[in-house]
């Protein structure tokens, strides 16, 4: 077979090492070159595709390559774009099989999350509807860590020893200041539906029933009452209180507790459900709080990368292109778990039809009784995922990242695209 | 002369190196036991000199306080509590000298910022007027960089270092989805009047132009119609733009911009610039934005300090007993800057009459001429100061900081004193 060219691409929100994915990519695919020829990236994932906006990796240095393992953010773009179905929207395939065929790319690799295992999945239907053979692999990220059959999710590591860094450190702070002054701190955390980062936070504790005190996930209704004694019991008894919220907490109505918030100029706020929280603590109970808000800082934090993820980041990423160039399709390297303790992983083939659209809550059985905190099994499953320091260099006392040169590729088609 | 005991103590908002000055203390003490006898520590500043709460450092072993030197947080916690003058409130002073003479206490240092250098100024008067003779020596501390003649303090270094990378790592995460979605970056920084911290931000640059393009600094009155045109103008060229906010921005009415922010149930917020600037600029430019605010976080970043700033907070630590026991008084040791590059420093005597209750701002050639920026001559000021890392130890995947015994020493005062 002669060999082909592939597209790489990366989609949804950016993680601390989606890069270290890419890295793997691009590093297997060199070494690979019989079977695969140059790899394309699609400029802001699949829109990269459907615009013919393919930048040609192969101008850039393996030292380039090398420095994506330490860099976050996506390194070619990404985007929240969702195909259709072939069906509903047949000319987006058509597209692709025009832009395919017109660089003749033969493998399709799309880095992302549940919604972006669907949209390889369904990119990997045009081989038999559209007759145009292409070998389809997802690879799986999110700091959400929601995707299932995988045990964990790359860049749920790096945002999960983020936040229970942060959690550690602002504890020792609040802890300074809680006689004299504040005495509650709330942490205000990605995640949307899924805890798992929120639960990540309690790792932070240095001993039973240390700080973050109380968790809100989003699987638990919030219940103001049961909330305030919580606070009111974790505060008398220790002094301060930690908190850490999900941004997508909701109500008893269903309704997100950060809906509805108004600035001073009575506009809709963006997010805020931390101050929310501690107004309400403020206003009940008395206690002077303190709130901060991550952001993009938890999925963006490479300098404090857990290696453990660096390192199965990478390793899906070799792991598609090896699943390719073996003749697998349509399937994702997922990682499994072999052991908690010491732990040890290997990757397995997780078929796309299962992971494509599928959002893993944490269990029940990872939620203690009272709704504001994680069991001992949530524990044992949660810390290995945040050990070993993966330092990247720094230059001038910051981080030294890299920036490719991300040169399009000439175009080949004369017809535009509307994305 | 027989050797006395020494009180320590910590003051205002923690940082994430005040304990590497108070391991400089004790270790340095430990070293002249000729001279000074025990080290008790304050609990809570000079709350604890007041309430005869006193801990006693003699018991924590060479480990532990070594261990100081990379643990976040005041480890004996804090106070923002001001002294009157003594001729207003002669009683509060009459109190330190009771706890001093029950404790044999012959020196007293104070470690915080500028009100806590009016503390430390304030003590050494009772030498005087109260007729007890006692050492009194201020030690700098402050990530807001505003203590006069010290050329910079202890604290500052490794919150610039923490701001100025997570700038650096959002822009990564920014400017991979600028192209189809967020086109706005806003973190939220403390600094009240002075704009040191803001100004640190713009360190985080990869080349002249490059994110923050928009520091929003105290010093700088916030004018709507010019900041709005700034942001527009940089996420044109750009495509996206990244934003410093101080909390401590005023509006030409001379308010808080943050005064007056409402939440859902119609109370006021407690902080929160940066919401406030981004829905300004989502409703007038239409651009999607994000934000963060870091609090706590930004005083507490052990994990990313700054190795020239840990090396000073020592360094000012070891020099103040070293000052005390070569009788000087009513001082405090300072950074002066030898030079910019390479960068040399050595440490000085600064009177305490001149430090105590002084605000040094940012000063006006240190702003770019449209007062969204900083010049040449701010650059060469701040940039050696992040320099370096200084990881702490690691366990589990988290720092392993230390938390004292802090037991206090027995009470020798029947009297009990109301703070």
């Amino acid at each position: 077979m002669p060999s082909k060219n592939a597209f790489y691409a990366q989609s949804g929100g950016p993680t601390a090492v989606i890069n270290a994915s890419a890295c793997g990519v691009l590093q297997t695919a060199r070494q690979h070159s019989d079977e695969i020829n140059k790899v394309y990236a699609g400029r802001d994932g699949i829109i990269g595709a459907l615009t013919e906006d393919l930048i040609d990796t192969s101008i850039e240095t393996d030292a380039a390559i090398a420095a994506l393992k330490h860099t976050p953010g996506a390194a070619f773009g990404s985007c929240r774009y969702k195909l259709a179905s072939l069906y509903e929207h047949r000319e987006q395939y058509e597209r692709l099989v025009e832009v395919f065929q017109a660089h003749d790319i033969g493998f399709f690799f799309y880095n992302g999350g549940g919604d972006s295992q669907d949209t390889a999945y369904k990119v990997g239907q045009i081989g038999a509807v559209l007759d145009y053979p292409i070998v389809c692999i997802g690879i799986p990220k999110t700091i959400d860590n929601d995707i299932p059959i995988t045990d964990c999710s790359p860049g749920f590591g790096s945002a999960a020893k983020y936040l229970s860094t942060c959690i550690r450190e602002a504890t020792f702070d609040l802890s300074s200041v809680s006689r004299t002054s504040t005495k509650v701190f709330a942490l205000e955390v990605m995640g949307r539906h899924a805890g798992w980062m929120t639960a990540a936070c309690a790792l932070a504790a240095e001993q039973e029933g240390g700080a973050p005190h109380v968790l809100l996930l989003p699987e638990v209704v919030f219940d103001e009452r049961r909330f305030l004694a919580k606070v009111k019991q974790a505060t008398e008894r220790y002094d301060y209180c930690v908190i850490a919220v999900s941004e997508g907490i909701k109500g008893p109505d269903g309704e997100f507790l950060s809906a509805g918030v108004k600035d001073a100029f009575g506009h809709a706020q963006l997010g805020g459900v931390a101050p929310i929280v501690t107004n309400l603590i403020d206003e009940k109970l008395g206690y002077k709080c303190h709130w901060a808000v991550a952001d993009y800082l938890q999925r963006s934090a490479r300098h404090i990368a857990s290696e453990t993820d660096v390192q199965q980041a990478y390793a899906v990423g070799c792991a598609a292109v090896e699943f390719a160039i073996a003749g697998k399709n349509a399937v994702m390297p997922a990682i499994r778990r072999l052991s908690d303790s010491p732990y040890r992983w290997d990757i397995i083939e997780a078929p796309l039809s299962e992971v494509a659209n599928q959002e893993k809550l944490l269990p029940p059985g990872f939620i203690s009784h009272d709704g504001f905190g994680i069991t001992a099994a949530a524990r044992r499953y949660l810390a290995p995922l945040i050990v070993g320091e993966a330092y990247p260099p720094f230059k001038d006392g910051l981080p030294d990242y890299v920036r490719l040169q991300n040169v399009a590729a000439p175009k080949k088609l004369v017809k535009e695209f509307a994305v």
